[in-house]
């Protein structure tokens, strides 16, 4: 019986769309306001969803609290109250699009879990822009 | 990389569930207060998702800008503060479920998005009674 | 020990804002398209509260099921899938804008509470539009 | 056209993680504060999504009434106001957690549900905690 | 200039009401299914409000690290995964309504903050169900 | 019958708590990770609240569209993707605590609004911190 577990978490960032190789001007055509050279920023809403098998032993796929910590460890710690842009490395270069975030998030998270667990992020931007990502 | 992009949206509707075909007992029993002749309504709320390839370019799979000005045109002001009964040609011979208007929706924007992008479409009549539909 | 004691509830209407003293042109200016003749609709969301001494044999200020049931005679089973302008006699001769509502749902679950006790009322039009009265 | 209809429920219970077969200490080593010997508690919030063709005559997957009453006879009328492992046959001998509570809610479901319907059962235990199973 | 600064928590807890001085059948009569003598639950959600002038030196009424303390070492640790009836003091003697919740939170918290700060605790036993208390 | 008319809104921005009088240790004492220099954001939500009487003429306290497009104009145009420290002239001396924004926020919309109105503003940094100021 393979079930799903899902773990909501958060971080507050800033963070700015542009890449260093074009114009102000074209980066302000594709990126409109997001390209603030001032920066602005977002609370990210995070869903962490990790597939397989039920433990017999405990009645657990994964323990919550595993999970929970590894969140806090790998995302958490590293891009709360944090500049995407400035204070994280995976963005220096690399446009911290809600797109090109997830698949970090999934990356690192992917690393340190158990590799038979199938693992799905989404990231809310805001209340009603989100992504997800799953390995595909 | 395969990341779904994801906007939420809403509109405002009365709407009537009945056959015109069927006696008025016959939909009183099928659609229960839903078939009150004098209509109700919903505040409807929407998620639209796309999924395909980020443009390494850009770092986006699909631009929110234009999925959100999409689902402005084609959903929104086609069917906000409107009878979707009366006042909404897809529903003149097609009774307004949600089921029957997350289909609608799907076939309107799937006509306009970009051929590529898979699409799926929520729609929540209630915060608690919620239709998915992605082209199945 | 004063307390207030709220509870959630909800019905779904059709409506429509107009003077029927005034013109269409005249209703537009002011309702723009909440002036629709054949009506839109909302999930309305309720929230009543009411505030008086804790009983202290029960250790309640009123037993919620009580309310619960008032909210549903008084209100959802009046107002829920009906069309407020036709099918609700408080509003035959009374705009049914959100202040409307609020007043009549006020005025109704107060004729029935014990008459020491407290109320107050909010109704959400949607989620992001919302209005309170307490009786001043 | 194959649509997904969701039902959002909820009940409200106490429950306990722990093995009998286990020392208390092993229990507290893995279950941590779920293992408190007098209980905790949780509203659990429950969307049950059904998939299948939608009837051309009804424009209904499934009647929402008919799942909605599924629900309360199965689900809400057996688990809320219980305590999951005192008062609930299907937790006598297995532990409740949520990927255990979740799979014994998809089997009821699924016994009295047309067969021809596939079944997706999503659990909250807390708003950050959530898990869902489909039969895999 | 005064301004109210809100924290949420949450704490899950396992209560039963009722009083060991009536009858089954009067305490039945009274709080229905809540008198499980099993006990059931609730993820309490708390919002903890206090009212205040600006410092002028920090910007801040209050420091909400040092209110997200309190709350926790004052409420989230007593009554957290916790049985109220059985494992906590104030409810010994007293029926865990979520009036009489409401109350002893507030208590507990003024006990510990600055004594010119008003306080008001709102307290949610399910999402539509909650309580508030400001010391009246 | 005096109502209270209540809209939600919403601003994405960049911030950073500290003082320049200050050393970077104190600042880092005070406000913790709400010090760092390179900036990071929130999501901020907004509930304005205004209170009068309902004209009779039309059923309104107040047109929320006319609310609307005063916080459009004054609020969200000024603050939106922005950076508060750098971007937004009233908090060129002022630090960007949520209980300064609340202040900021209520008076830029005091001084547009009709002076019979009363005013209350609610903000969201994050979905568990907010605040409120009336003018008091």
């Amino acid at each position: 019986m393979k079930v799903t577990v899902s773990r909501k978490a958060h971080f507050n960032s800033a963070h700015r769309l542009y890449r260093p190789d074009w114009s102000f001007e074209k980066n302000d055509a594709i990126f409109g306001k997001c390209n603030n050279p001032n920066f602005h920023g977002h609370n990210y809403d995070l869903t962490v969803s990790v597939t397989g098998e039920i433990d017999p032993e405990t009645g657990y796929v994964v323990d919550v609290k595993i999970l929970k910590d590894f969140i806090k460890s790998e995302i958490e710690d590293a891009f709360d109250h944090k500049n995407l842009n400035v204070d994280v490395p995976e963005f220096k270069n690399l446009n911290p699009t809600a797109e090109n975030i997830v698949v970090v998030i999934f990356n690192k998270l992917k690393a340190v879990l158990e590799p038979n667990l199938e693992l799905s992020v989404t990231l809310y931007e805001t209340p009603r822009n989100f992504v997800t990502y799953s390995g595909d």
